[in-house]
């Protein structure tokens, strides 16, 4: 027999919901993916030794779903050396090529241990970002610097403004990268000097994420740029810069990182293919490094159900070996009105995003900020009384 | 009136096909979008000034389309400078939020010529790459070093075979990438002097694109390994590494880009949402700089349509002002009996990749390769004779 030089014996393992046509053989179709996922070649061509060192996918369980009409649970495991340890490649294994085939869902992904430095999970986590803002017994407050347009006095202005009014965290608007209107640079330094202003009068603290989205070298150069100016946190769409852009955040800055979810629509219009949000946006995102995951609340201008939102929080919080428990952040037209209502849905451990209805409530951001925050201060209060 | 900072008034154009459900309004969902891309605000909270300098997308025309039932066809502008004249950015703007929506499918983007830094096309396109290989009168052939599990030595053995049998380009298997079995530089190293050794000998030339698909450092790593070993070419899939990295590729490197569809597939699985092969795989690929793109054809493995593989042969190959035509490469299971049938449908301007085939044809992958090129060669001849 051949010899093939692995580094390890271990495996990983994807869970997907596959949905059958009439007369489709579930076999058949999971040893498909196997190949296609891996050596990529006829069957009768695979080398034996491939067999023997379990290069090609293998299929560990079978198991009808009770959710959708003729849909299968299909876990299969691959070589973790197919990974390269890298998260490109990972995705690659994942869904590379059968993402153009039809009705293959990813539905999870079980990793060993020694993937902790490929998918090393939040830096901060929940229990990190509350240290660092000093804050335990409530949601956290998030809002957005926003329209694109404005210059970056204008957006430093509002930043003021919100901070004064006692905002957690102040995100850029996704949209809001390098434009001429208020180039990354100077945006970023006048809005963190504006926040350090209104903190040192306050005695509160605000963390500023500013939007990271743009082309590998110019980035690194941005990232740098916050370092050095005393910026706490990121924004960023993992699907926009490449989920190996994301990790690599992660692995390169000790940056709070908030996980932003444009461009990664087409995973969940179907519900027969792509992957559940929970997936994606949740489980996923946590692993490469997200704090905080920004996800469209049901019930806002988007679509997600509120079980779909559920699932991606628990995907976010609950507990795994050594991987930190990340913030679920609903946002999407959320309105002030439904602050207690999604500390309902949310609870304690949620970072409530509030956009442009503060920009509605009044003039003066710094009011409508605070009313935000008493609405907040006052669901947990509420629930403490009850407990 | 407040002033905007901006640096032009050009516009991009964007088509939408948005499909209706029962009693929706088109203009009040094109108005959305238009809001939705850029401001991200309420309506009401849009600035004058933002209103006056065309800062939020403007729909240009709706038109019916006979294609589908309600379907719509919507064309948008947006301001150039909210691209942020990154890649990463335009994506953001075209579908990024709306991605998170239904029934909204991208089918085409219009620049203006101001964009040609941004947007290059091809660095070398179909006469470029014709010229270095000096074979001008026939579509090209392509095989792939496969299955991953093999050493470096086994695959330039792969590759010496393939080269001596004439093969016009050699790419790795999109699969592999650093693994531990044929780590990148000395798999790149040794394929790269085995074709060299096979050229010298046939007095052909054989063009090797290995697989970049790491996160960004390694990946840096390995393109200038690449330039420093006078590799000519590289493989990419763009929505695995981002397409700001696919585009900084071109505009930092001479290598011939080939870009694999891989992770692209949840943009086609509904022909409502997403966007058109067309479009994606064609022209945006195309835009950003791939040489030839190699997509999933008709019959194969996957489930395009040979309309839509037509469509985005087109895609690629039509004149456009400064932008080089690519070559379309149909692949996915392709069999060398295949090839007049593929001859006929894509013509001269097309690269024919065969993989696993290959393997199945002769042990000897001298003999299998010559017996491609041969086919290849005995269509063009035949049309020749007919004209």
């Amino acid at each position: 027999m051949g010899t093939i030089n692995t580094t390890t014996n271990e495996r990983f393992f994807v869970d997907y919901r596959i949905t059958l046509n009439d007369g489709q053989d579930i076999k058949k179709i999971a040893q498909e993916i196997c190949i296609e996922q891996t050596v990529e070649i006829p069957e009768d061509c695979v080398p034996q030794t491939h067999w023997d060192y379990g290069i090609t996918g293998i299929v560990e369980d079978i198991i009808p779903s009770d959710k959708i009409k003729n849909q299968v649970l299909v876990s299969i495991s691959y070589h973790c050396d197919i990974s390269s340890y890298s998260v490109p490649q990972l995705l690659n294994t994942l869904f590379g090529n059968i993402s153009l085939k039809n009705n293959i869902r990813i539905d999870n992904l079980r990793v060993p241990q020694s993937f902790s430095q490929l998918l090393p999970g939040p830096r901060w986590g929940i229990d990190g970002i509350r240290e660092k803002l000093d804050v335990f017994n409530r949601p956290l407050t998030c809002t957005a610097l926003k329209p694109v347009g404005l210059s970056s006095t204008e957006l430093a202005s509002m930043a003021s403004q919100f901070a004064t009014g006692g905002a957690d965290i102040i995100k850029d608007d996704h949209g809001i990268t390098n434009q001429p209107f208020a180039k990354f640079e100077d945006r970023v330094q006048r809005v963190q000097a504006a926040i350090n202003e209104a903190n040192a009068k306050s005695g509160t603290k605000t963390i500023y994420c500013p939007m990271l989205n743009d082309e590998p070298d110019l980035m690194k150069k941005q990232v740098d740029f916050c370092l050095k100016s005393g910026i706490e946190g990121a924004l960023a769409a993992p699907m926009l810069i490449g989920c190996g852009a994301f990790v690599s955040l992660r692995r390169q800055t000790d940056l709070i990182l908030m996980a932003h979810p444009a461009f990664a629509g087409t995973f969940f219009h179907s519900n027969l293919h792509g992957a559940t949000p929970a997936f994606l946006l949740g489980r996923f995102f946590r692993l490469i490094g997200a704090d905080i995951s920004i996800f469209p609340n049901a019930g806002g201008r988007f679509s997600f159900t509120q079980e779909e939102c559920n699932e991606l929080s628990d995907a976010l919080r609950m507990p795994d070996n050594n991987i930190l428990p990340a913030f679920p952040a609903p946002a999407g037209g959320m309105r002030i009105e439904r602050v207690s209502e999604m500390y309902e849905k949310y609870g304690k451990d949620t970072v409530f995003i509030i956009g442009g209805n503060l920009q509605q409530l009044s003039d003066d951001l710094s009011v409508a900020t605070g009313l935000f925050l008493e609405a907040v201060r006052n669901c947990a209060c509420a629930t403490k009384e009850i407990l």
